[in-house]
Parts: structure tokens; sequence; C-alpha cells
């Protein structure tokens, strides 16, 4: 093994002093972790990760997460000195509005970022997600000769990401399906934000993963060894059948005069002390934000050679496409996120004559129909597969061909109940860019993955939520597995489609919004229970998120509603008409889709004029944004058989006919009622 | 070890055809696990645990927790044969609208359910939380010789538990804490919903929890071998200074003739197969609903015995109170979930002129000066004490003596990166009965609890969440932890309080609200960034919600706004006075309060002939309910300098008063203009 020289130390100093400078220079920010995790990162990037910075989404390259964010200077710096469009005026623009190095990494803002981080415990379910996506690739495209895909995914963690239950269960099933594609590096130094491990964290981190099934190592010199560093990164490399966790032994705030202490963790360094780093570690004390030319040399040379190796790479690619242009294609086209020519006529359609079905399975016929035209669909459930309707009949499970389950190309992922893992792990599977993920839980247990889900809106991943039971429509589970909020909650996140389809063709025009939005998950929320297929709905005005299911010229109010309540709205009709009130009624799946219509089209659908009811079975907030008056249910829900709950809270047509009358005889002397379409400013975007 | 006989059989083959009888019935349900942990259940019930049917709120009853919620009806089956209150037709009326016994375990429906399980993990989050209560009461109130508190929490979980990462979380953090009360038993039947845990989960659980620092046991005859599952229990008791875990590998739906498949976890047995379960276990398999006189003969012995020990602590607890009136009296009133006489008068109040101060500062205050007038609070954080300012200065942190680090009297709980775990954990010391929990972090991260904190809503437990962080006025650390849905999420959740109060005196308020509510959870979303102390700010006025702040008669405009908006907003006032607009200000730090005054009070805080203008700067979702026109942040936030990016949304006094005139022009051809307070009609409860 080579030995390492002064070049290394410097390339490694000079990260040690600009880290700090950037947080000195925003007054603000996380200069302890970059101090000591500048050791591994340099032997990582320089010796081991192969990556091209003049394009950083080469497909092949090797990933790197940075899983405890808040040290993201560390990744700016490494970005920056290695050539990524990441200048010097960048990392003095730290944390600052409209930069591009903002206070934890985001993919969206700053090229080289992998997965957007800070959250604690995220980043490292992304990894995994990001070594299923290179295995799974693998396994479909390479071909004998040709190894597209053999990329590594390394990823550094620290105290709080290893605390945190998200990345619990993704390592737990890191372990279960052998990735020894994945190398991760703890950063053990004993310090969190309460100060020393010692008052919270006290458990064996490396026995724990063992008992994942985890190849571990533990390398004592963090901060100084970087033989010993080398060695376990390779020997971790070895190792092709278990994922593999190297604890690093570092000083927090290595060089500073607080090292070791909490004190270095999340505050900049005291300017003696920062000028004391700069001496200690050779650099003039008087410079800021210095590097030499040395290191960019050093590090260009890297580059270069990583460069070097995507030509290689794109060499290779292009006489794969020779023998193999099918899958030569393919693989462009969904690096392009773009779906195959003709997919979206799979999606099957229905009349109302067809027989009542449940939405998950008509979310499972859309499945069957499509999974062959979409070969990048990847689904899969939190151990709820024959609830969730999830999986294709000839589907093929996602498992190391040692267990006999299955095989790397396998389509089919058993998350286990492990509903926060998954979701970071989609958006792992996202990032990679090969795969669309697409998994099920109970609607209700989608809110045990909230931190992921809006890490999937912040970073634009295309992922989707197989949304189940999504009611008190699911009967007697009762209050504990019944949504309320949930609905109103993932409405209130920006960058989302939370569909609630009504039917069969609503549903096949949910996962035509779903699939073809490059840039924003979704939910779909999916019955328990069998629901008719309705008179006017159609896909065309369903991917519109929101459309007149029934008109009525004379109408003396609209009826707003979703999923399951839209059939009860239509039957409501009736009853109101013998009560001598004419009512329409307007199917709602997508809100969101809805708000993006032009303004013409949103008052065609809720015009001026009449006042607007909604119904929908859960909480009713955010309702008053489309309707006058709301119905729907502002408490936990019941036990019983799914009937029996309706007609307890008085979701029949009768119940919504009493609220309709109530509704219209209200709003009577109001003139003129205005939709609620109108607006008196456009909110900042 | 004494031996057992037909009649411990007797009852164990009881609850294997009682418990697959309510399934059938209810024709849903989970009769596998009742089946395999009858005899586990037995043995525990019958040999172990301490109760009185009698008085199910007994304070030194030994806890259960069926972690693994869905099996219910084993729970109930134990409930009425030990004779709790619920009876034979209870158990007929299983998963039944308005019965007692739900489809999940619910701890206000049904008497000796301690907590309320069947999302998955947090039963055993919740056991966490009961056995460090009882080691607390312990602490604060065991004399010598007045053991008053010294029960032990005894919990089942299964598989689906032990993936889930709440547990993981609440299991390395008892393990950190030495917690010798606690005794959990993994249902190791290796199936899942999925089929074979073989599919996803093949750590080695014990191992892992050895990790955490726990005592671990195998049983591997789980459904026969009733003397090595006593000697495991008996085990696990005297080992005093770790939780104990044991495996107990048992064959699901024992006794079916589907028994160890997945088949039986969660539908109803066929009616054939139910009839040879019930020959083979010497049942008439023509009869339903069967308890041998004998079993309840035993039983009732058993629960006889129980009282009988109640009683003896009653007898101890009267003695206690002669020589220890104050803890006496402290005890009886902590019960009762009562207040101290007065204590309310500790909490700070403010004036104008003091200072401007982070409400989470002002938070900190209020925690300094109640904390002795308070003793049952106990707080804590999740790793972020020095942000969340949860921690009064002379706190003692709850830690085994062992760790040199606190004592178990300690009132400060480290909970580490783990806020999953914390939730799981509060609701279980809330349910305990002697503590008010009250734990910090990021309101952002709030929502990796949301499972957590729904249960508390559910379950009415007295929980307390301190929020901080709570806005893009976070700053630097950017988007990845600005909240933006939050607010939204947990307001449609139902019994919950959620406060963004807007200086000092409304924070009190806040905290009054949270201490006196004995039946609902509270957030309290407190910023990071300094807030002046407003005029007109009172308690008084606070506690109802929503007050108006700045009255004016000629008012073409109501602004309403919470927490830091509050102030921007009334300087408002005087930028829209220069453009000849008059307007008043609401401050709304409570929506949930407000709703609960009566309809007079709150049309005089948002009367009609005016448009009303919301200001908060998260999701408007929701501020329809209250407000013509919303001004908020319909998207993510930005990295930078708090002010600079208030500045980016024009949340600043020219912002609003650009708004609010928009409104009031928008409105001005509206007559008349109606408060949305009025309501067609009410909604159902
Ligand atoms: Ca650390
Ligand atoms: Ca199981």
């Amino acid at each position: 093994m080579p030995g390492y020289n002064e070049d290394d130390w410097l390339a490694i100093n000079t990260i040690r002093c600009l880290a700090p400078d950037m947080v000195n220079k925003a007054n603000i920010g996380h200069p302890g972790a970059p101090m000591s995790l500048a050791a591994v990162s340099h032997v990582l990037f320089n010796k081991f990760m192969q990556f091209n910075p003049e394009n950083p989404s080469w497909p092949n390259r090797d990933r790197f997460v940075l899983s405890n964010g808040h040290a993201c200077a560390l990744q700016y710096c490494l970005l920056h000195m290695f050539g990524y469009k990441l200048s010097m005026d960048d990392l003095k623009q730290f944390r600052q509005v409209d930069s591009i190095t903002p206070g934890h990494p985001e993919k969206l803002d700053t090229p080289g970022i992998e997965v957007t981080t800070g959250p604690l415990g995220q980043g490292f379910g992304n990894a995994v997600g990001l070594a299923i996506a290179q295995k799974h690739s693998a396994a479909v495209y390479n071909k004998d000769g040709f190894e597209l895909f053999n990329n590594h995914t390394y990823c550094i963690f620290g105290d709080g990401c290893a605390m945190e239950g998200v990345a619990s269960e993704a390592a737990s099933l890191a372990g279960h399906l052998q990735l020894g594609n994945l190398i991760c590096i703890y950063d053990d130094n004993h310090i969190s934000i309460d100060g020393d491990t010692a008052i919270a964290f006290t458990e064996d981190v490396l026995k724990r993963f063992e008992a994942y099934g985890w190849h571990t190592q533990w390398v004592e010199k963090g901060d100084d060894d970087l033989d010993a560093m080398e060695a376990a990164i390779q020997r971790a490399k070895d190792v092709t059948d278990k994922p593999s966790v190297i604890k690093l032994t570092t000083i927090i705030g290595f060089g500073s005069l607080k090292q070791g202490t909490h004190d270095v963790h999340g505050s900049p360094l005291k300017p003696d002390d920062l000028a004391q780093v700069k001496k200690k570690f050779g650099f003039n004390p008087e410079e800021f934000f210095v590097v030499p030319q040395k290191v960019y040399d050093n590090y260009g040379a890297r580059s270069k050679a990583g460069a070097a190796v995507e030509q290689e790479w794109n060499k290779l690619f292009s006489s794969y496409g020779e023998k193999f242009s099918k899958e030569h294609s393919e693989i462009q086209r969904v690096l392009k996120k773009d779906l195959p020519e003709g997919w979206q006529k799979c999606l099957p359609t229905y009349k109302p004559s067809d027989p009542a079905t449940a939405t998950r399975k008509l979310s499972e016929a859309v499945l069957e129909a499509i999974h062959d035209a979409v070969p990048e669909l990847l689904s899969g459930s939190a151990d709820l597969t024959g609830s969730n309707n999830t999986r294709w009949k000839k589907a093929t499970d996602f498992q190391p061909p040692s267990t006999g389950l299955g095989d790397w190309s396998g389509r089919y992922l058993r998350y286990g109940v492990r509903e926060h893992g998954m979701g970071a792990i989609m958006n792992g599977l996202a990032a990679y860019g090969t795969v669309i993920p697409a998994a099920g839980t109970f609607l209700n247990f989608v809110s045990y993955a909230a931190g992921a889900l809006r890490l999937s809106c912040l970073s634009h991943e295309r992922v989707i939520w197989i949304a189940t039971h999504d009611s008190i429509g699911l009967g007697e589970d009762g209050p504990t597995h019944q949504p309320i909020e949930t609905l109103a909650h993932f409405r209130a996140l920006p960058n989302i489609m939370v569909w609630r389809p009504a039917d069969g063709n609503e549903t096949s025009a949910a996962y035509y919004m779903a699939f073809t939005s490059k840039s924003t998950p979704s939910v779909l929320a999916l019955t328990r229970q069998n629901l008719v297929h309705l008179e006017n709905s159609v896909l065309e005005k369903a991917i519109k998120g929101g459309y007149v299911l029934h008109e009525d010229k004379e109408a003396q109010i609209t009826i707003i509603a979703t999923g399951s309540e839209v059939s009860i709205a239509v039957e409501s009709v009736k009853t109101l008409k013998d009560q001598g009130i004419v009512a329409r009624v307007v199917s709602m799946p997508c809100v969101e889709v809805f708000d993006a219509q032009d303004k013409d089209y949103r008052l065609s659908v809720l015009p001026d004029g009449i006042p607007i009811l909604s119904f929908e079975a859960m909480s009713t907030l955010g309702w008053e944004k489309y309707s006058h008056e709301q119905f729907g249910l502002n408490r936990f829900g019941a036990s019983g058989p799914y009937k029996k709950v309706y007609e307890k809270f008085e979701f029949t047509p009768e119940g919504v006919a009493k609220r309709a009358k109530a509704t219209v005889d209200f709003w009577k002397d109001v003139k003129p009622i205005r939709s609620p379409i109108n607006r008196a400013f456009t909110h900042v975007i």
C-alpha cells in the first residue's frame, strides 16, 4: 500500500482551515466535523471515489452522501477543491440567501450534491437506496464485458444519524439485502449537541451493525492514520456480500483549542482559536480562504483521472449501444426521466357498468397493466403487500440471489415494517436516476415517514406512495389506523401531489400524473372498500385535478368531494332534488394539480354565484380554500364495519343533503356569492 | 419452581379458543398471535403480574403493554377472564361501532388497557416511558420501609415492532438508562404480513438488544414450555440493572391447521379449522365464547390476591401519609392531574419595555420559574438542550446513578437524537400518572414523531412538545430545517393545542394552558429569534387562543397573525395608516383554544363587516377558516440570516401592508362581508 506524504497532509490541512473560515465568515455553522473528517474524506475522494467534476451526473460515478449534513462546509470545500462548479466566492457565500452553499446540502442547489441531507438519519437511508439502485441497474443492464453500473456508495454519518430510527431501519434492511456496494463511515467522535455521548448513547454501535449482518471495522486514529483508513476502505470494498461500516474514532474540531468538546460542534471558532489552528497546520493566520495551488493541482489531477474514467465509460456505453441497442436507448431514456412512447395506453379505463372495486385494487390493476411498459418502476411495500396490492402477479423480488427468494434484477422490494426507512430509501432510489420507486403502506403510516416525504418534496424526487386504507372507510382497525389529519398535512407541503381518486379512471389519472411529473412526489390515497365507477369520470378530465362530474345550469350549490365520498355526493343530488334543491358535483382528486390550472378553468369548475360545500371524510382543514362550507371529520374515527362507521358520522347521501340544504339556506342572503377561487393577491413563489 | 398442571392448560386453551371466536364473530381481525401468546400471557398474568381488576388505576399495579396491538383479542380475553369490567357480551362486540373492544387497544375505551397501541413500535416506546416513570417515582417518593412504587412494566412485541425505528430508538435509550424494571417479550414467530420474516428481517434481534445493553434470553418453545417461560421472566426480574428481553419462539396460530403461516395472522379461521382447534384443545366445536367456570375461579383467585396486595398497598400508603404528609398529598394531587394551588403565580409576566427575547428563551424562563412549584414536570430534549432551552439551571439529569451523571430522581431526560422514540416514551410517561412530560426538539423534527403525537391526541395524554426554531426565522440552517407544513399538520389533528406565542405573556399563557389541560397534548412553537413584548398582550387574553391586540373602531381590515409575525403585523398598522387604511390586529396564539370560545367572543375578535387577512410565515393552509385572504409561505424557505430571509419573502411591515391594501380593495364591492366565524352548520363531534 502506498504511503501518504506531505501533499496529502497539505490537502487535509487546507480543509481543516478552509471549512472553519467558511463558518466564521457566515458567523454560524458547524466547524467541528469538517475539521475531523478532513482526513478520511481526503482518502475517500483522492484514493477511492470515481467522479468527474465536469459532469456531476455521469451515471456510473461513485455516490457520496454526507448524512451528517450539518458538516456540509466539508463537502463544499471538497467540491470546490476538486473542481466542481463551486467557486471560492461561493464558499464565501456560505449560508447566505440565494447562495449555492446553503446551511445544509441541497441537491438542487449545488453541483455534486447527490441528495439533500441534514435532517438526521435521512442521508443514511438515501445511501441504502442509492446502493440498491446500483445493484438493480447492474443486474438489469450489465452484460458480459459491459460493466456499465458498478459504482460504490459511500456515506459518512455521525452519532446523531446513528441514534435515529430511520437509519436503524435502513441499516437492518441493507444488512438483509447484503449490499456489498455500500460503505459507511461512522464518525465516532463521542460528541453530540448535548455534550459527551455518554449521557444518552452508550450502545455498542458496531455490534448492532453486526447484528444487522454488516461487515464492521474500527479505525482508532481517525484524524491521523491515513494508512489504516485506506486499508479499511479497501477491505470494505473487498467484502462484496455485506454492507460495510467503518467506525472511525475522531476528535471533533481536530486542531482547535476546544477540540473534542461540543463547543466546536455548532459554533464558529473564536478568532484566536482559528488563528492557532492555522499556525498549527502551517497556514498564515492572517489569511482566509486559502487553497494552495499544489492542492488544486493534485486534486485537479485526480479529477482529470476521473474524467478519463468517464471517457472510458462513455466509450463502453457506445459500444454497448451497438450490441444492445434496446437497453442502450432505455438507459438513455430513463436517465432523462422520460417514459416510453405510448406507455399511457396501457392505463386501464372503465365504464360505469364495470363492477365496483376498491381503488387499492384499481391501483393493482394499473401496476399489472403498466409494469412491462415501464421497466424502471420498482414497486414494494412496508410489509403490507397483500393489503396495499402493490405487487404484480409475475413480479420477482429484489433479493440477494443466495436467499433463493429473488434476485438483484427483481422489481419488488420487501421493505419490512420500516416506513420511515422506506421513504428515505425511495429518495435514494430516485436520486440514482434509473429507477422510479413506488411503495405501499397504509395512509396513516406514511406519517411515520413524514421526515423523508418532505425531503422528496424539497429535492424534487419522483417518489410514489401507494397509501391504501385511506380513511375511516378502512373500518374495523379503528381510530389508531384511520387517517384524519393526514391529507391536510401532505397538502400543506410544497411540491407534492396528493391524489385521492374516486374510481378506476381517476386512479389511472393519478398514476399518469405521478409518472409524468418528473420532479414531484405523489401520495396516492386509496380505499380499502369498493367504489362504483362514476358517470363522466374520464382520465382527461381527472388529470386536471378537479372537474365537473355532474353539471346542472340551474344548480343552487356545488358539492366538491374526493375519493370514496364522490359517489355519496352524486347520490345526494337525488336526495336534494326531492327537497327541491338542484346541486352540481365536482370531483377533486388532487387539489395541487387543480391549483395549477388557469383561473378560467378553475372558475368554470367552482363558479361564482352559488355556495360550495366540500365533503371529505377527514379533517376539513384546508377545504375552506375551495368551499364556503365544509363537511368532514374533525375528530378521531371509530372501529366497526365501514358502512356503520360512515353512518355514525352521517357520511351518507342524506347526511350530505342535510349539510347542502343548510349551506344553501345560509348563503341565501349573501349577494354576490364569490367563488373562493378569487383572491386579492397571489402568493410569493 | 412449581410445575404447571391441567388447570393452567385449561386456561391457556380457553384463550386459544375464545380469541378466534371473537375474530370469527367480527369476521375480521387477528387470531394468530393471541393463540400463540396465550401460553406466555397466562404465565405472566397468573404468576407475575400484580393487578386488581376492581381498580385498574391502582398506582403501583404492574403495567402490561401489548405493543403488537393487533393481537388485542388476547388482551380482551385476559381482561374479561380476570374480572375486569369487560363482559362476554363485550367480547362478542369485538370491532363493532361504539363497543369497548375496538380493533386495536384504546386506553380510553377499555378498563385495564394502559396505553393505546396498534401503530407498530409505539407500545414498546410507551413501555420504556412507563418504566422510566416508575424509576423516577420510586426515587422521588419511596422511603425506607415504604416501597410505594416498585411495579414492573411488561411488554409483548412482535416482528413488526422490532423492525420499527421508533422501537429501536426507545430500546437504545432504555439500555443506556439501565431500566431493570422493564421486561419485554419478543414474539419470535418468523411471520409478518408479507410471509416469512426471511424475506426482509434476518437480523439477529437478541444480539442487537445486547448491543443496546439489554439482558437477553431465548425461550425456544414458546407455546409449550411454561416452566422455561416462568424461569426466564423470573431471571429477568432478578436482573435489576438492565432491561430484559426474552425472545419467545412461537408458532403463530398455534393449533390451527394453518399454524406457522401468515394465513392465520390477519384473517378469521375457516369454520372447520376453528372446529378442529376446539377439539384439539378439548372444547366442544359446537360451542362458542366458552370460559369454563374453573378458569373463572382460578383467575378470580389470582385477581383476589391482587386486590389483597392493593389493600396492603393502600394501608402502606396511609401510614406513609402519617409520616410524610407533604409527599402523600402530592402523590394524591398528581394522580388526579391537579396542579399545586397557586402554581400559576410563578408564571413570568412582562411589559412592553422588557428587552426583546426569543420565545424559546421565554419558555426557558417559564421552566426556571415553575419547576419548583410543579415537581411532576419532567423536562428533556432530543439532544438540543442548548437550543431548545429546556433545562433549568439546577436540574439534575435522570440517569442511572452508576453513570455519575445524575440519578433516578433527576427531572431532566437526555433523550438523544431520537424524536420518535421520545414521543412514544412521553406517552408512556404521561400514562404512568405521576409525571407531566415536556421535551424539546426543533419544530421541524416533531414531524419525525408524528406517529407518537397522534396517539397523544387520541389517548388524551398531557404531553408537551417544546418545539423551537419554529419557522424560516431560524435562518441559516435553511429549508431542510424550516417548517412549512408543520403547523397545518398539527392543527388538523383532533384534541391538540398548537401554540405559537408572540411574546413573553403569550408564552406564559401557552404553558398555563398546556399544564391545566389534563387530557390534551400541546405543541409549543417557539422562535429562535428575538421578539419584542407587545402592548396589550396579557395572559388572561392569550389563554382565549385569540384576542384583539390592537383595536380601532374605524378599522377597514383585521390582520390576524401568530408568533413572530404579530409584531410585524402591528408595525404594518402604521405603514397602512400612511396609506390611509385603518387596520386592527388580532393575535392568535392557538386556534384550537380560540375555536373553543363562545361564538359572541369569536365574532368580537373577528367581526363581520370588514375583510380579514391572516399572516403566518408558513403554509397558509387552514387559515381560510379564519380569514378572507392569507399571507404566508407555500414553498420551501431559504438559508440565510433570518432578516434577509424574511425580506426575501416580503414578511415585513411593507409586505403585509401591501397585502392588506390589496385585501381591502378586493373586498370593497362585496357587501355584506361575513366573518368566517359564521357557519352554515356545526360539525359532528
Ligand atoms: Ca458526534
Ligand atoms: Ca411476527
